[in-house]
């Protein structure tokens, strides 16, 4: 809106300052037309939207309609009149309040409002009781300080933390209820047949709601929890992948424009918190679908702050992407050499693809509800940790370096020599004594671009690889893959401490997600063991699907809920 | 009460199965005669707590106590009743469902109640002029498609984001009216009388709100988003310094128990987002209390943003106290050795005490409605970030050591003499070229822990040593001071590169909080511009408290809202 304004007036230009003033006027006529003729549209849109996001929008919106009209009929049809009465808006008002998106959302308030209300008529009974003892003038007063004190002390006890999360909207029909009897109690004598006629019809609107709510395309608090938790571990699975991509991508060296830019994915995840919680209060009140078991809701709960923990783990590891650190305050860490960062860039992708392939099983496994696929959890990803282990620990040490002073793009490499024969002695004992772990690097692609790896400062040791090379024509072709990847580690590197930082972040960053990731494999398992998923077959771990929906929160339909 | 059970069961020890049983029965009513005789005290001492916690709650309390006996004397007092008549009960269930525990959550509620009261009673007069032309049967049919079509079109409108985030009450309070008013209409024939008196009534329960809401110690949500961002920027600023203390202490190589083990300060952060936006959506209701500007809510939502943000960065640095890494997969990523966290011990601590300080001050500059101190902003700061950037430049080289098969704990140095002479040739540097910012590190205490760090692979240049020490003698007291720091960096350290990694994150993670950190200071400092924070005069920075208050999310005190 702000573009197009901007864009008519230059377009304009008048003259004189009258035409220019008319002009302005025009122009703001203009666009205040414009924006009539666009309202419209933008409103329809927005409608629409609405009900294509979510189809269970418009059911919801119907059942609501349909229960309202049920319920009017009390009060239209003749028969039904004479039975139930001027109270027949009661029902009405119940409808409106209790009548919620989902089962466990409406079988809670349903129940809240059921039990304060009786609660309410009980004591506004009792209180009926005493007062009608005495007279007129000591009856009002006995009224009033009862409504104050009652007021006064629920009001105080719905700042108690278990009341307020469980029993809050009981507690407030408890009050309303209450105040509406025992004041009407004074005027009206007949409260005992008035509030009897109440509850009959709060009794049918709740009756209504339940039937609408339980029979009527249900929707399930459960149901929604747990496609959040697979969306959230879909989510996750793809961030982690797209992170550690673009961090090796030949772009991520650019400085990014946008402070906030946070990817919207794990933004959700961390957010997640409330929805999770209200979903899962509602979820508890839902009737157990399973012979088996109750929904075990405590334990998405669980998941999800499993998935949150994971979370902060990845929002830190896109925080390696962003190069704020040299921008501000002029610091001047440098930012990791494009060759360091290609020397780890296979085994650190293999990993990342490792943990968000667990991931996508896991997601699988939540949504098929079936135990998860034992190999892909442990195997591959032990695998890709201990290569990325191997390739870390065949990596640089760290020596002393207190030439401070020097810029570290224009040092020479001190003692050249010193170093050569120091990597010579090192592929001379590498023949004899190999790790264990290298006879299993082989699987992974490292040999593609550990190669042609272009370094500043890159010195190779002719005898090393001459060595190499005679080495190389007494192996097989298997032994061959295998020490091809080590090519690259002949080649001699100095690197100062401090250039090797913001990569030696990453890469700890990166372990630590596989840390956190084993919680989480931890707590979907818990989840399979509680719920009973059904057990894992070997064909069904091909299922690794991904679309793009952004992550539901699940609480996108939860509207707030009013009382009474 | 779990262990306590147990603990019966096990003292008492039967000798045959009956006597077993009626031990078990006799220990079961022991233990419910316990919970019973506890369940008082501790239900009392809840309800003490919630008062004692914040004390405004019980005058809260009160203020509803007192507003519903004014509004039941309009029932109960004999001339104002022949004023509003039956109808004096929906002022009661106003005042119930209106007065909140804000000033700003009380004028929201009570113009949407009003927004909705007014619009549904003109639509409802609409829908009856309509109907009242036609006869019984078809008014009846008319009526129930009225309420099935706003109820179903009103119910959609509740899903649009924008609707379901400002005016979901006002859209509740109109659907309930209209159909309370609409379905009457059918029965009752002075329809226009009863909304009139009906509306009288509310005007009357709203004004009462109104009042006792502004005028009797009167809660602003503004105040309390206010409150809840110092309280944050506190509490952050403890959790860091908090964080890189242990992570320095001795005692931090100790695996952890507890894997949930988050700091609670920043996770209160974390989860702020939701409870920050209730409160800013409520202080925008509130009427501006100075001549100059409104509440400036938004920012502090963005100040909200920023601390999120910056939050991201201390979970991770927490991350890096724990081990989990080794605990996990067997992965044999070694925990940084002592010695390494020694070098950099002060200029971490001291940068980490910075940021701390510069949080503190900005804390103390948003509570007292002043600007930030300069200096304590980016001098300080800047000036710690320099010496830990002059410590990690200062410090190892990485070189090539493709010696993975070596044990590093059992490796020798490989080729001591030519890293003696590295070490050497870099001293006999050092004497001659100084780098400028070295002149600055003599206002860290640096020299207090550096000397006496044990390594476990430290060989120490003598020759370099002498050479330092007949420099010494020439040099004055404050020079002394300058390169006594530099002498634990002459010792030669072979260290792999897979061990400084935990090392490398925590630094580089460190420096990341500061980058975030500028981040918060825009954000305050925008803060202040917007709402005319008063000047910073030179001994204002003193006031650095910090109480152990934990972290309000502000909207502890606010109850779900419900309708009606």
């Amino acid at each position: 809106m702000g573009l197009s304004s901007m864009a008519s007036s230059k377009v304009r230009d008048p003259g004189s300052a009258q035409e220019k003033e008319w002009g302005v006027g025009k122009g703001k006529m203009g666009i205040c037309a414009k924006m009539i003729r666009k309202f419209p549209c933008l409103v329809s849109r927005t409608f629409c939207n609405v009900g294509r996001e979510d189809p269970r929008r418009m059911i919801h919106a119907l059942k609501v309609g349909v229960s309202l009209t049920l319920v009017s009929l009390l009060y239209l049809l003749e028969p039904l009149f004479h039975g139930v009465g001027q109270n027949a808006i009661w029902a009405v008002m119940t409808v409106v309040v209790v009548l919620e998106f989902t089962v466990g959302a409406t079988l809670c308030k349903g129940f809240n409002r059921g039990l304060g209300t009786i609660l309410a008529g009980s004591l506004a009974f009792f209180i009926d009781f005493i007062a009608n003892e005495s007279n007129h003038v000591f009856r009002a007063i006995f009224i009033a300080s009862a409504v104050f004190l009652i007021g006064t002390s629920a009001t105080y006890i719905r700042f108690i933390p278990y009341i307020k999360k469980n029993y809050d909207y009981g507690v407030v029909i408890f009050l309303l209820t209450f105040n509406l009897i025992t004041v009407s109690s004074y005027r009206v004598h007949s409260v005992l047949r008035i509030a009897q006629e109440r509850f009959y019809t709060i009794a049918i609107g709740c009756a209504i709601c339940l039937f609408v709510t339980l029979f009527v395309f249900p929707n399930w608090s459960g149901e929604d929890l747990h496609n959040s938790t697979v969306s959230k571990l879909e989510g996750l699975a793809k961030s982690i992948e797209a992170c550690v991509n673009e961090y090796f991508s030949d772009s991520s060296s650019e400085i990014r424009e946008d402070k906030w830019s946070d990817d919207p994915i794990y933004k959700a995840v961390l957010d997640s918190k409330s929805a999770d919680e209200t979903l899962a209060s509602y979820a508890s009140w839902e009737p157990r679908k399973s012979r088996y078991c109750k929904f075990p809701w405590k334990q998405y709960v669980k998941v999800g702050v499993a998935l949150r923990h994971f979370g902060y783990t990845v929002v830190a590891l896109h925080g390696c992407l962003r190069t704020e650190i040299q921008v501000n305050f002029g610091f001047t860490i440098i930012v990791t050499p494009k060759a360091v960062r290609a020397l780890f860039k296979d085994p650190c992708i293999c990993l990342a693809a490792e943990v968000s392939k667990a991931l996508k099983e896991l997601a699988n496994s939540v949504r098929n509800r079936r135990l998860c696929s034992p190999s892909i959890l442990s195997d591959h990803l032990h695998q890709a940790l201990q290569d990325l282990d191997t390739a870390l620990k065949s990596q640089p040490r760290l020596f002393l370096n207190p030439t401070t002073d020097q810029k570290h793009n224009h040092a020479p490499p001190p003692h050249p020599s010193s170093l050569l024969a120091l990597a010579a002695a090192a592929v001379a004992s590498k023949g004899g004594q190999k790790p264990p772990t290298t006879t299993t690097t082989t699987t992974n692609n490292s040999n593609n671009n550990s190669d042609n790896v272009a370094m500043p400062r890159t010195k190779t040791d002719t005898s090393a690889l001459l060595e190499w090379k005679s080495k190389k024509d007494n192996k097989e072709g298997g032994e061959r893959r295998m020490l091809r990847p080590q090519l690259s580690k002949i080649a001699i590197t100095s690197l100062e401490f401090a250039e090797a930082l913001p990569f030696a972040a990453f890469a700890s960053l990166l372990v630590e997600t596989v840390a956190r990731l084993d919680l989480v494999i931890e707590e979907v398992e818990e989840l399979g063991r509680i719920a009973h998923f059904k057990e894992f077959r070997p064909g069904d771990e091909v299922v690794v699907n991904c679309d793009q929906r952004p992550i539901e929160d699940g609480l996108e339909n939860h509207l707030p809920s009013h009382g009474l």
